[in-house]
């Protein structure tokens, strides 16, 4: 029997359960789990936040293993053939058609009406298709890379889902040379926000989050000045980031705080003819009134939305740790490991911002 | 003594008054008003809902004049010199002051701090600087065009202000052909975006608005479909533009209302990952709540602001009324003239949408 | 027995061949073919000019028909499901794999390695896989469309090919409103990119081609102007193009003529810091002199290579054709019908310039 | 009286000569020059390279001085007024009509026609307009930046006008967080491209140059790889970038060579799909044969020259140099300075490429 904890439905303890081994369809893979993680998103799946989860469900979306099954021949994308004992692997698990009006017309995969996503849009009745598990099935289809030999499993799940997901902001962003960044929250995505745009030619980084242990992470990974949202109310914010800007405001602003008044804040912060990028509203908290003369059309603005993730920004993430192996402290994005019978804990200490990111070692 | 009609302040009546013939500076050009026009800013100046104007103003922000007196050689933008006795011409009204950090490195000259525009920032204590008057006083350094054989005075005004910044608004919105755009307003910048939106590849164009006699012009500039806005409510609206869109939404959508109210609505009625354009909001309204998970993150939206024209703008809007000054019925734009002891009936009239478009001639 | 005709190999004669109904794998559909093209690279197909074709080939790259038989559910790209009898469909003959580099990280889907083209990458070998057949074997996973009701198959092989080939470059063109487009070449594709360019916003479209009834035709849907390269040299065609755009050369100008020649004068007749498009340099017909500092740095000049389409193309060419259905006239791009056993006469047409467009009617 | 060097004509040597001290128009301000450079330029002017030049010249286009007069209020672009004694000023040279169609309509101020450019297109006889001076006039309306602390007039020039040329041509590159560039040439804009081209997020600079000098500083300064010229033929500096980049070539190459056959070799080394900068051919040394088919269509490349440099790219030069003034040995690529009485050996030491880059220090 394979283990994996099982988040059963909204506001119920996830549990361990054991599962049989899966079939192995023609192309599919199997994995043996090195690391899975916990994400804000699973803190809004435990409490039911997000519309259509086919509960019970195994959480966990990114995920890194070991391959220990092949059936057939399946390439990885970047070349070359999986084979059983490769020493580390992880997937893309943002399954797209390919088939469709927005992948193919409107070229917006990650609008995908039929996109799945392991670890959030397949039940545990259909297998093994989340990382909180010891084994996950790679359905036939799945990308894969193979993990580059300066990538260790352990870097790779400290990027997580977090860095993908600000890659993807940061390429909807299109930083100039020498522009002005602020970023908003200090979570993973944020912290991967900030290193992003230092490392895509902002001169100025502005990290506004909380608690002191990530805005410190911060200072490290490449914020120029970080500005503790403890410390001073949104007035003072926005004043204090005016002030980093030459009395204009950031160039950039990148959203990643989930929380809904931080939108009208963030485009206040923002330069007239700047841009704005939402990539932290994940689940419905709630409205934010916005002025529409003076936020956006006097303003100028280029406010953009940004959902989910495709394979090319997966596929630089790991590029991404490959290249920067050794300047980033990459270890220090994790702040705990935890078994699948320490779930629950996971899912608190994230949710209580205990962490900066939990591990699950299935 | 040369009669101009003067805004004394913030809800007061418009009155007529005698100034004296300007001094011209070298560079300067002095021109004999044949039209100018009366759009929705020249209303919300007279309830005094624009910030820093410097009353008493001559209104007028777009206007088009025979060349009386050149002071020096002035040369036209496309070439060749203003001469005296030239038929038509007309300038550019937003003076931008081409050395600032917003013009030269953010690349942004309407939000250009210096900027004054002829008829807004004006007073009429500086001179004749606005168009509702007998004369202009065009300053050293304003940019002109000499009207083309094709464009009369009156097809060129009946563009007016309008032209330029539905130009402005297209051109940031990047239509695709065969793209789907909803418009959202009949006024004059309103039925400009429809005009453009079709002549720039759309399919599908959608204008909600009313009365009856925009909407009957809006069918003869180039909408597929029109919706009067008094027929149905907010839900209904968006329901129409999905059934006529596939089921998905505008590709691009284009506010040009001035109502805050719009801005949510128009959100929802464009496709996920397509793109919004607010155009019509230039004077703060009041607040509209977004709910930035539904309507900016998960919708992968591009949402732009758009404020004000550069030359650019306006070197189009006159090339376009050139090129189609038989294909569209530019004059119907127009339903009325006023002389300018008559600008305050003509205000009166714009704001009760009893007209498209009233013209000033003095 | 199922009639095709098949280009057994280089500088060979197309002769009919019979070949068996063929074994419908799931997921696979069999057209009944109405229409297929001839079009310029079946012409470079007959004289092997390009690389590593699979003879013999049955060609036929773009095709409509009518279903005759589907192994299953099969739905369309724009929703519903594939059904014997649909009066008339069309497919996607650019099958990429989804799943290489190029497709998901460059995102240059014509780029991808493992593109197959029906007609031209695929040996009679295989099965009925190009247009010139009685019968058209889809298999499982090419991408298809419902011709719309007002888009009739006669109108749709008209577009044919040359319809999305001139959609991709017109899309990379990023067309402004007002712009002049010079289009070198009045085959197919010069003639749709003239078509496009016009539908796009350009105000000035001159085509450069011959012979008469071409250039009558570029006239009849969109063009402005039309140069007859037979009255005039190299210089004297860049002098015209200057002389009808200010002397400043077009803004865009899009090559569509397969000469090398052609490269280095559409880049002379393009204005500074315009745009130059490469669509039609489909073989190796040799090199071209350019002179890197006038006619690439100091012009400051954007050029871009245009390589094959993607389903959006072909998705845009329908809507355009269904759209426009009365506007232009379609038929008259076809200018010579051919059954299977006139396929050399056709070749030999097309090569002579005798045709605009011959369509091979099995 | 004022010393400068002057160039009398092309192919004579420099000579020294005394000026008078210039009158001050209103908005003029007079600087003592403290550094100026030689580039490549300046060896281009020498042997008469480029057309329309008002010998004789003062030549030094980009300099760096201290300020010792200014007639009236000057302001900075960047805020404040000019003030006598400020203790370093720079200057932008590019002087650019803002009132033309170029500037006005395409946005493409570095093709305005009515550009003049100090050290370059202004003659000796028209005033102190040039760097190789102990003083240079700066007339009313050029673009000041007051150094900020950070910026040493030393680091300043040592970037001096190749920085700003490699930030247009990065700007115009759009590089992609991860993407491989490869750089062709090693001279102060190729050194330069490459530290900008990691600043924006490349993982893989290859530059391409000689001699050893400053392929030693490329490696200090960004560059993953460098090739050094000498060590093989076109052919196989081709095959090693390929095979430095998966076997696909680089995702964008900069050429910055001014040797026609570059641009032939530059395009084979970039992937399919990518793009490729000529920003180096500043003279017409002759042609390049291409491949239209295999270089540009097939390859469905991006290929763009890059003239001049407008404020922007001077401003974030000063920006870059304040921000990393500590991380790059700026120094190091200054390698020799000249008194007014050396430059013709400075001339000679850069055309031998003895040096990175000569300074005068008059």
């Amino acid at each position: 029997m394979i283990s994996a904890a099982v988040m059963p439905g909204p506001e119920r303890m996830v549990e361990v359960r054991g599962f049989p081994e899966p079939k192995m369809e023609p192309g599919a893979v199997l994995l043996r789990t090195l690391f899975s993680e916990v994400c804000g998103t699973d803190v809004h799946l435990h409490h039911g936040r997000l519309l259509g989860v086919p509960y019970p469900i195994i959480p966990g979306h990114v995920s890194v293993g070991m391959v220990e099954r092949v059936q057939g021949d399946v390439a990885y994308v970047d070349g070359g053939f999986v084979k059983d004992g490769d020493l580390a692997t992880f997937l893309d698990v943002h399954e797209t058609c390919g088939k469709c009006w927005f992948c193919l017309v409107a070229k917006a995969p990650t609008r995908c009406p039929n996109r799945r996503v392991y670890g959030i849009t397949y039940s545990a009745d259909e297998g093994l298709l989340g990382g909180w598990s010891e084994k996950i099935y790679l359905k036939p289809g799945v990308k894969m890379l193979k993990l580059p030999r300066k990538v260790s499993p352990e870097n790779f799940i400290a990027g997580g889902c977090g860095l993908p997901t600000a890659i993807h902001a940061i390429s909807r962003g299109s930083i100039e040379l020498g522009d002005a960044v602020a970023v908003q929250g200090s979570g993973p995505v944020g912290l991967c926000a900030a290193m992003l745009a230092k490392l895509s030619g902002a001169f100025n980084v502005i990290v506004l989050g909380a608690p002191e242990r990530r805005l410190k992470l911060a200072g490290r990974i490449g914020a120029d000045h970080v500005i503790d949202i403890r410390d001073c109310d949104e007035e003072e914010r926005i004043q204090r980031v005016l002030s980093l800007t030459n009395g204009r405001g950031a160039d950039i602003t990148i959203e990643a705080t989930g929380v809904p008044s931080a939108v009208r804040e963030g485009m206040r912060m923002t330069r007239d003819a700047g841009r704005y990028m939402v990539v932290g509203q994940y689940t419905d908290a709630g409205n934010v009134e916005i002025n529409p003369h003076l936020d956006v059309n006097r303003k100028h603005i280029d406010l953009k939305g940004c959902w989910g993730t495709d394979f090319s920004h997966l596929y630089r993430a790991v590029k991404l740790v490959e290249r920067y192996h050794d300047r980033f402290p990459w270890s220090e994005f994790i702040t705990g490991f935890y078994g699948l019978d320490e779930a629950n804990k996971a899912l608190a200490d994230v949710e209580k911002l205990k962490v900066v990111k939990a591990i699950i070692k299935p």
